[in-house]
């Protein structure tokens, strides 16, 4: 246990980790601070190359101890190369991290699994939240493991697939008619008079050291090394937060050199507060008004975190790119179809960006490019037709093509 | 490369593996072999605990070379303990290793990737083969991944999820109107006419060998040892045989020793050929007429592979259970609930019959349980009701019970 305490990244005050703790008296998210110092000496890099086949494997750089850990196997995603569309894009190296191949399907379960281990180490009885749906599935799925009461408000538009998921994890939950923001006030509301712990994006401070865990990853599966160009697609944006903090981290720890990956975080274009604050050359976002965009992921209005999210992009020489909603679509049917992979939308938005990119010319061939798929494509299955042929058995099937 | 030949288990005959093969002559499915001497000499147990994040860190016990691999990044898949459903029936270890994170979300991707790899190296155009659903969503996967035409059948009745992810990767796709034996009959016939490549279930020799990874890692993550009882919902059977077929290679080339787990084959009432075979002491399993329940991947009246599956039960000390509908609905139900895991209803069906067994007083307290969650029950989120009150956003969330 390496765990020292928490940090305020914009007024700099600390707190101990040994209670509950939401905000920063300033209202900023807090972090989790490590004395990397005393982790250095005691702990190799080559002791990561084996051990649990699941996130925990770097319990070092987590808060929870081996007694507390809420696991159902949650990380240690693979990597493989897109060559196919690669090629038409004409990049050497489009690699993808994974992370459909995750307990509830989404890398949200990274975050519920550190999360929820800490709320139930700390003494939380009930955890509430709102979510745009798949962040609402993997808390319900922890919380029913560890044996917590769960509230959970979600968008009467949210996929329906993810409300099933909270039923049948036993959460206790409501659909709004509103927006995510509306269902957020319900919860604060709620929290604050039946003292349920609110665990909202980056409203607690461990959700983004489970998301972390994807960065320790990666620079491990590259051999210790990062790649040239990360690119992620952006809602709340605490997986691109974690991953910078890890390589951060990993720099610290002198487990990495000073390389730092562009951090490229995509935006659809009818929700894209950060590509606007990016545009501007802003440390922060507006809202976004009347957000609009079939990648639920990312159809977040203004991100409590937006500039945690800025900071890594300006910090990285990355950027921030938007994508139509026909190139969303679009794209998750080419990848299928090319290189085999189901996407969910928001990684569909992500490689429709780097396609983007390299229209503008703002992303060299020999670059090497890693995409985060946030999510399996499985839960998206709606936006897949299936009007087929159906036959007797006493018909014959005809070749490809006739 | 230690591949050395195909044999037929049933009547011997030997058949070089460079070209593709379907049946023996004499209609027995054939295994592939290997140099498992020059093998152990070659390879240490250990270098197998660190490398590539998928099953082909085993390519040792592969049939495919290197530049041959189509991947995904299929296996690996982590073990974690059901520790609530676990101590309700009175179990002290009762894992899950959790296929459903898995590309395409099942252990079909395991032998797609292996078959596929092989397809492509020896020289099809064209695959061909009757589903149920998962295989062929997983097999149009790595056919499209591969560059090869894929045709499917399947019973218009199969899951709609699986058909969108033939369609979505580019396969050729027919439903039918009968039973997958009666799309079989279909495949085979375009296959004998159009030169197809058959790879139905067992009519090729690398489908099993894909699967028998599952067998590999398992030994692996538990130290080099294996569970006293392995417990599998038994459709085809190829995951069964794999993982036997694994174990024997693992003894042979002095990784584990001469113990093996009771391997338990679980049916559902209504499908239960092998379960009726056993009972029966039978070596081969009946055509079952009518065959009837909602876990479509054992919905399987008569598999190719029925004798080797008998034969493993059988040589293991093992045995064969059927379990209800209901039983599997309410196991899938509870089990989400107590340890916070969506198993797919075969799964479900597997847990049901550890249940079953432990009420019959043939499952000791002691005894350390396996079980294959052969997909993630997000595929099946039909099971799941999800009739959520709806509210709008100046109302009030309630605690859990008011």
């Amino acid at each position: 246990m390496y765990l020292t305490h928490l940090e305020c990244p914009r007024c700099n005050a600390t707190y101990e980790p040994d209670r509950l703790h939401n905000l920063c008296a300033c209202k900023s998210p807090l972090l989790a601070r490590y004395d990397l110092d005393t982790l250095a000496d005691d702990v190799q890099r080559s002791d990561m190359e084996r051990g649990r086949d699941d996130m925990w494997r770097f319990a070092a750089f987590l808060p929870a101890a081996e007694s507390d850990i809420i696991s159902l196997g949650e990380g240690m995603t693979p990597l493989y190369e897109l060559d196919g569309l690669g090629g038409a894009l004409g990049i050497e190296s489009l690699m993808i991290k994974d992370e459909g191949y995750n307990p509830t399907g989404t890398f949200k379960a990274r975050g519920a699994s550190c999360g929820i281990s800490m709320a139930s180490r700390l003494g939380a009885e009930c955890v509430a939240m709102p979510t745009a749906g798949n962040a609402g599935g993997a808390w319900s799925a922890y919380a029913a493991r560890a044996g917590l009461d769960c509230v959970i408000a979600m968008p009467e538009d949210a996929p329906e697939i993810t409300m099933k998921e909270c039923v049948l994890y036993g959460a206790h939950t409501y659909l709004v008619r509103g927006l995510i923001s509306d269902a957020g006030k319900l919860i604060n509301n709620a929290c604050e008079k039946y003292g349920w712990f609110d665990v909202s994006t980056l409203k607690e401070p461990y959700r983004i050291e489970g998301k972390k865990t994807m960065g320790l990853e990666l620079a491990m599966q590259l051999g210790w090394r990062v790649p040239d160009v990360i690119v992620y697609p952006a809602g709340g944006g605490v997986g691109l937060i974690g991953i910078w903090k890890a390589l951060d981290e990993l720099q610290q720890v002198g487990w990495i050199g000073e390389e730092r990956p562009r951090m490229v975080a995509v935006q659809a274009e009818g929700c894209a507060p950060l590509v606007e604050a990016f545009e501007r050359g802003d440390t922060e976002s507006n809202f976004w008004d009347n957000a609009e965009t079939l990648a639920g992921g990312i159809r977040v209005p203004k991100a409590l975190g937006d500039f945690l999210v800025l900071e890594a992009v300006y910090a990285s020489d990355g950027c921030a790119v938007s994508v139509t909603e026909d190139a969303i679509v679009d794209t998750m049917r080419r990848v299928a179809r090319v290189d085999g992979a189901f996407l969910c939308p928001e990684a569909a938005a992500a490689v429709a960006g780097v396609a983007r990119m390299r229209e503008d010319g703002d992303l060299e061939s020999d670059e090497e490019v890693m995409i985060i798929n946030t999510g399996s494509g499985l839960k998206y299955s709606d936006l897949v037709e299936s009007d087929l042929p159906c036959i007797d058995k006493d018909e014959a099937i005809l070749p490809p093509g006739e």
